[in-house]
């Protein structure tokens, strides 16, 4: 049975998630070249994600008092700019599948996966320049700079996550992880988010940094949730290959536990594992790894974090949004730390 | 001997290219992560290149009546996406050797030359978010909007080429080679320079068609200069393999030529080894097609269009910049048409 946060989350995306889409049709569709570009500049956001970020970032809006219209354009950027990370991280891991069909680059080849990405980045300012219209220049060229940062920060996370697999980076902390998924995912996925809302929506008065510990701390407990759904998760569901990350080397929680925990003899068999090229692991490898994360309880270990993170995000959101009006906005935003733990 | 034209041209490259330098050192320099980011993001600028775009965009700026201090940051946005541009195109073209070195791909691998291709293009924003301060919201704002579309042009442009070459396309016609180069070169090489410079520097009742016309002749004539200097240049001048352009398979204009007047059986083989796989062309395949362009004469059919281009890019800029004072500027922009033929 779907509890009172769930229900409230999975109504909100959909009515938010109605107006991303609608701004995304509007950005991405664009005539020729065709076939090699706009066909596949759409077909990711077409298979269909939840549109998180775009709801978070319209409901902040409306939470700090703003308007859907307002917030739209953001929106939508975060959105497409989304998909063209996407499209890169396939072809950086070497990803096989994405929203339950083969990714771009197994469709299309690399260098064609590339650029596609590398137009949806382009085609993710064009919503950014419609805002100058819609806001005035003071408003968007905050959003702006905003979204200049969430992308930095972006890149950053993601030179730190391949620069560890490059090296076989295999002594890693808790907070070397947190640091990380802080760039990486956290920025782009709830932190711009939460602060173009907050912008767009607020005075000046709002305690910019209060909202952004709220998106780091709801951020990393979606990044290990999504990652404990790699592991244990339904397939059809989560649309993946499971135990992708394994055969990819992702350094998840759960790996960098494993690699603190385990016995001499197993975390040298892990490493050796870890050193090889993706293409010669082997399920063999990938199910003895995950056999090995359950052993020494690096499941639950991942999933006590999350709970502890997601906790530490309600902590924030009590103390953000205290001084806004009740609103459906404001209990979607208190409800996500929740939903997140929840989600499969 | 230097001619006049060309001695201008280089002591105009000089100067800017140094004002663009400093810009690009102000904007890549960031710190963490170094080693699998900022160290590589700054290393494809460091190799030195001319900094045509950047100078032609000062130039151009100045010419119309602007400062070089208004020009700088679009023009170091320019470069930097240029810097972008060229990270991407040689993973997607699996290129080996850029400005004397090897690729940033073969030096680091695929998916750290993806996300720093990504970051270059994340930093090009910096400086034209700065551009707000600098020249007021109003044409600010333009020459955002300018950027935007100059880099939706060559995704566009790299869209096509990349499906010529994934579809083998060998039925190309001249205006074809020429719609394609106006998107993915003359865009961004002398297009974005010579408007944004005149939006800097000039009135609003500039006729920018004109300009535009005068940069799609300039790129287009230095795009089949480049091409031609990656067969019969000088390796250590140019900077990239000598044939490469054979080796990857690209619709160059020598070799649509060839496969408009070679006899059928050897036009055949042309088609039999463009269909091959990059690494299944041998260097005989390289020679004997190199070979059968001189004797086809496409390496002087190359030419002579390079010259009516440039010849037409000379008639553009006697119309173009016809009503402006006298200046060093103005004098560079129109030597550039001559400049483009003789560079090797």
């Amino acid at each position: 049975m779907p509890t009172f946060a769930s229900a409230l989350v999975k109504e909100t995306l959909e009515e938010y998630g109605a107006v991303a889409r609608a701004g995304l049709e509007h950005y991405l569709k664009r005539g020729e070249p065709r076939r090699h570009l706009y066909d596949l500049v759409a077909d990711y956001p077409r298979r269909g994600g939840r549109s998180l970020r775009a709801s978070a970032c319209i409901a902040a809006a409306r939470a700090f008092g703003g308007a859907t219209a307002e917030a739209a354009d953001s929106a939508v950027a975060l959105e497409i700019l989304h998909n063209a990370f996407l499209v890169h991280d396939d072809v950086e891991d070497e990803s096989e599948i994405r929203r339950g069909k083969p990714t771009l680059h197994e469709l299309h080849g690399v260098p064609v996966a590339v650029n596609v990405g590398d137009a949806l980045a382009v085609l993710s300012i064009g919503p950014l320049i419609s805002n100058f219209k819609k806001l005035g220049p003071g408003r968007a060229l905050r959003v702006l700079e905003e979204a200049e940062r969430m992308a930095r920060e972006s890149v950053e996370g993601q030179a730190v996550e391949l620069g560890w697999r490059r090296d076989n980076a295999v002594d890693l902390r808790v907070e070397d992880y947190l640091m990380m998924i802080l760039k990486k995912t956290c920025w782009y996925t709830t932190i711009y988010p939460c602060r173009v809302g907050a912008m767009i929506g607020g005075a000046d008065e709002i305690d910019i940094d209060r909202v952004t510990r709220f998106g780091f701390f709801l951020g990393a407990a979606f990044q290990i949730q999504d990652d404990l759904l790699n592991l244990v998760g339904d397939q059809k569901k989560y649309g993946k290959e499971l135990g992708g990350d394994i055969f990819e080397g992702k350094r998840t929680i759960m790996l960098i536990r494993l690699l603190q925990v385990a016995p001499r003899a197993e975390r040298a068999r892990v490493v050796a594992i870890l050193s090889r090229d993706r293409r010669r692991r082997s399920a063999t490898d990938v199910a003895w790894v995950r056999g090995r994360m359950e052993a020494h309880r690096c499941i639950p270990f991942a999933r006590e974090l999350a709970h502890g993170l997601a906790g530490a995000a309600r902590h924030e959101a009590s103390l953000a949004f205290a001084h806004l009006p009740r609103s459906r906005d404001r209990r979607f935003l208190e409800a996500l730390p929740l939903w997140v733990l929840e989600r499969t």
